[in-house]
């Protein structure tokens, strides 16, 4: 259910703001990612599974709803231009979902999150920018998965 | 249903490998990206909704039942070392899922297709280091969705 040396079996992997039994659902906090994209977050798998067709259906459709979930979320309070999905996983092949809201200001929108910046980024972090504060979003997120 | 300027609603957006009422599955023929990583397609969602969590529950499960198939069937006849599912819509903000596969040896791995690449691309392009003719993949994709 777990792998040595995995860093998503052995860590976080960012701020838990909800858990399952099945998944944990985290926002980026370190580094570039989250000063550029503040309202970043993943929905990491809790076993240790490296690509989607790995899932049986039903934890599939578990797994996507709850990302439709965040995207609701994310939609809901941020009014994001668009949000990305996606599962990658070359690097921590340990099944995740990126959940990123979109912004026009943001520095590489229309451009993917991995892609080469458009812009400067906005001064003092991107986060002061939402019409809410993040902790805002990480409780809607916790109270959407709680129940 | 569909929208005025809409690049997906307009064109086939790639080469039609699979088509269902619902959606279409084409595979990346044009550019650069074609050039860089062989087996990418795209499950294009047949009406024009932007965001995943526009579509309705069953739609949805339809929708990665579908991105599902066509992961099993890239691993299965190419054996990559990952498969890579995306929902970015940026640009073109009409749903639709990029699933690549990808090997070591290609471009850009373990980068995301979008980032910078890795190294230099196969010499008279990628698709010639597959196990099997890109016309293979297609056929297993629309023997799949036929049924």
């Amino acid at each position: 259910m777990s792998a040595a040396g995995c860093v998503l079996c052995e860590t976080d992997g960012g701020l838990v703001v909800a858990r399952t039994p099945e998944f944990r659902v985290v926002r980026v906090v370190d580094g570039e990612e989250a000063r550029r994209f503040p309202a970043f977050y993943r929905l990491i798998w809790a076993h240790h599974v490296a690509e989607f067709s790995d899932l049986k259906a039903t934890d599939r459709h578990l797994c996507m709803d709850a990302v439709t979930e965040i995207e609701r979320v994310l939609r809901s309070l941020l009014a994001p231009a668009k949000v990305n999905i996606a599962s990658l996983g070359n690097v921590v092949p340990h099944l995740h979902w990126h959940v990123a809201a979109r912004f026009v200001w943001d520095s590489h929108f229309p451009a993917p999150v991995w892609a080469a910046a458009q812009r400067d980024e906005v001064p003092g972090g991107a986060a002061a920018r939402l019409r809410v504060p993040l902790t805002e979003v990480d409780e809607a997120l916790l109270a959407v998965f709680r129940f």
